[in-house]
């Protein structure tokens, strides 16, 4: 058996059964032996981003790993943006990389570059396999480093002739750890801190965001008075009817210093402290006070459900509370983001996935949302733009049976526009909303942040609108069907149809 | 001062006066200073991959660099493959990347990465600068390193606290040396393996593929008998009518060694050994005959223009023989990529500039144009995919004066389809020609080369027609005028048009 046979069939046995490929030459045999063993199901991304980011969405909603396929070092530095929000996700991916042939790398052909050095940042365990009779075990090892909690990236560097020497050993799949529980000290330093009466601060990520996590922790805030908070981006928050609700630290550092202002104790639940994303002159680089005790309850890779619902039996709390939630409408009147964000609340199908890339737009579908049916909210972690299309691909190949909506701003979507092909040619159920406000809108209020009027130098590195892109276009010319909307009663009826047909489907919402 | 505006003012001062942006918040006071430091004409790609294939045409082009504004190490990321395409073109180019504020960086905040390790591999220079007043000397650094031949990448990474801070100070322009001068044993060592009577190869790469270089090597060819080659893929030949022609090393493996078969001295100069794109088992990596001499007249960094003309004079070397070039006629009958080649080096304006990105369909481009008038053809030296089109943005900003063509396979065409916009934005003079074959067919190739029969899974990888790309759609959507030509007839008339009128066109050119 050549060694790209025993990687594909290693892979299957250990449960890995979808690849998101983007291949060349080098990955030839691995291409043939995906024929030969069959059961892998290869879904083709027009660019490489595209592909590392349909891996992270896969991830995130299987909680297993899907297998990248990537063309050597320039293919994987293609897809290395969303390969770092993936890394920040803690989401689950095999990343195979191809490379030039052992022999030939040191005579430096084209597209000979340091492979390993480029995964490293992103990868949890990265291995150039040398040896066929290796590369089995190697694959097995490389699904269970990325299963391993918190889960992650595991990037398996495969020369070509690594691929189609002979000798290649199909591995078993090897053993996943379960995520530790905590319990002992831990416990009851955070027990003691929610007991003491003081302003209290729960930050929960991660699986602490699970349905059943935010129930404990409901529970928790309920007897204690504890404020709970997510980070500001997040891999996954389960949210909707029938789950409690949670508010992010925003975005705007003076907003978030205030948020947590007068906080004496800062418990941690699989988020780290709340790191503000960008240093500015004379704010601080993290938003909670400098004086409040910072207590780790458990880390991302502990068992957050257990940890919290420990917690909350430690405190005796009693069930969480019933919810109420508002009946929603759908929108009338003049276009507003508001009113479309409440529309899309009204009309979201049960268990959709809603992705979002929103940026200075995502505040009203947040809100708008919390009271739609039950779903799960994904986002843009690491802060590489251009997750958004490609998350949806993952997302809608993960779960079939669920509705995809992607709230996704203009000009991050042009990073990684190429996704729209995908969503046509494997014609996925995802309905893609894209906010055309024609300017990156974040760089205007940023340049206003440092006090900066913005001179016609900097107003033609942040408007969009000379041309406009047509987003209609843009969809249709990738398969993808596709109308623009620019009053509300438009966007009611298209957004309406889109979340019953089957198939992909694209809204251009012109916005201000 | 602040850092930022120390920068701006010392890239000015030392001639770099054309930025390609990407910017970020990280990047915001640059982005200010720009407004503040007249001078810097900045051009926005909405992905970084432009951004960086744009700097790339532009330092081929000008011969000096522009720099570059990427947002962080994920911006650097999206904009690597491209700059790997530039680094094995020996593209001068000042790349910047912005970077989380020193002090913010070790909180791991979003964005945060190995910046560096990143930018190693595609960069001579490297420098993190560290505080403010260091940072003009370091930006007259940068400029001096991308200068020195043989040209590279300097990367300048930008933390936000130095670009805000106050006490930059503008640095002067560092002078820049002069390539070397080869002579000596080096040359007598050349001129004896030509003198011998042996099958002598002379190969050429970078500047020695310049007009006056190529003269010289034909000089030396008519005297001696040498055949002349370059490698298979470079930044720049000189080419069409009152050049001398060369053909480059063919790309499948066993074309190459046959065309090399028998060679007993290969003399480089500006060039590597004729190494193959890619390793194929039982076939060698490198293309010459193993026994055959190989003598090293000069490297890129050299007076490559000096050396070849003080070969041809140690040789005593007549003048070089007149050249004859054919009468081109305007193609007729049914469509064929030969005679869409035929007609385009008809039509083709003098001192055009032709991007390569062919692929499969390189050869009949190539050969038709020998004949055209005279124009620089460009390629994508790297390997990596997606350098076509951003390079024409960089080459028209250089060269406005000069008609910029892309021959470019629809495939890779998606890698960096953003370009498309910034032909608009600019309104730059570029005609590009899609072929749109709806395939990966150098895959198709490659596979039928390990000798594997596509099954449906290496189809589903390969081609691209369900659904098909629209390219006038793709086009107009980014505000490029385009149509589609399914005649040769029709093509005429479009390209005609095209090449006459002012700004973008696109042609979507339908093959087999």
């Amino acid at each position: 058996m050549i060694g790209a046979e025993s990687l594909v069939r290693t892979l299957l046995a250990s449960g890995v059964d979808t690849c998101f490929a983007n291949p060349g030459t080098s990955e030839m045999h691995f291409v043939a032996a995906l024929d030969r063993a069959r059961g892998m199901r290869c879904v083709l991304g027009l660019f490489e981003g595209v592909v590392t980011g349909a891996a992270d969405g896969y991830g995130r909603i299987k909680g297993t790993p899907a297998a990248t396929l990537l063309h050597c070092g320039p293919g994987l530095a293609n897809g290395l943006a969303n390969l770092h929000n993936a890394e920040r996700a803690n989401s689950p991916i095999v990343n195979i990389v191809g490379d030039q042939a052992t022999y030939h790398a040191p005579l430096r052909p084209p597209l000979t570059t340091d492979t390993e050095g480029w995964a490293r940042p992103v990868s949890r365990w990265v291995r150039k396999v040398a040896q066929v009779q290796e590369l089995g075990v190697a694959a097995a090892e490389a699904v269970q480093a990325a299963r391993t909690p918190p889960f992650g990236i595991a990037t398996l560097i495969l020369p070509s002739d690594v691929s189609w020497n002979d000798g290649g050993v199909e591995a078993l799949a090897l053993a996943v750890p379960v995520p530790a529980k905590i319990g002992g000290e831990r416990l009851r330093e955070a027990a003691r801190s929610l007991a003491s009466g003081e302003p209290t601060v729960l930050l929960l990520g991660h699986l602490a965001l699970s349905a059943p996590a935010l129930g404990h922790a409901h529970r928790i805030a309920a007897k204690t008075g504890a404020k709970l908070m997510a980070p500001t981006f997040n891999g996954r928050i389960a949210r909707g009817v029938g789950r409690y609700p949670i508010r992010m630290v925003p975005y705007v550092v003076d907003l978030a210093v205030e948020e947590l202002a007068g906080t004496k104790h800062l418990i941690l639940a699989g988020a780290g402290e709340p790191v503000t994303f960008f240093a500015y002159p004379g704010k601080p680089g993290i938003a909670s006070p400098r004086d409040a005790a910072v207590h780790e309850l458990a880390g991302a890779e502990h068992d957050l459900v257990h940890a919290l619902a420990a917690l909350a039996d430690e405190l005796n709390c009693p069930p969480a509370p019933q919810l109420k939630h508002a009946k929603l409408e759908i929108a009338s009147g003049p276009m507003s983001v508001e009113g479309a964000a409440q529309t899309l609340a009204a009309l979201l199908p049960d268990h959709a996935i809603l992705i979002d890339e929103a940026i200075t737009l995502r505040a009203p579908f947040f809100a708008a949302t919390a009271n739609a049916p039950p779903h799960d909210w994904l986002q843009v972690p690491g802060g590489a733009i251009g997750g958004g299309l490609p998350l949806a691909v993952g997302a809608a190949i993960a779960a079939p049976d669920r509705r995809v909506v992607v709230v996704q701003a203009d000009g991050s979507a042009m990073y990684t526009v190429q996704a729209l092909w995908s969503y046509a040619r494997e014609n996925l159920d995802v309905t893609t909303i894209i906010l055309s406000n024609r300017k990156y809108a974040i760089l205007l209020k940023e340049l206003a942040a440092v006090g900066a009027v913005p001179g016609p130098t900097a107003l033609g590195l942040f408007e969009l609108d000379r041309p406009n892109l047509d987003w209609v276009g843009l969809a249709e010319s990738q398969g993808v069907e596709a109308a623009r909307a620019e009053t509300l009663e438009v966007f009611v009826d298209l957004l309406r149809g889109s979340l019953t047909r089957k198939g992909p489907f694209l809204i251009e919402l012109i916005v201000e």
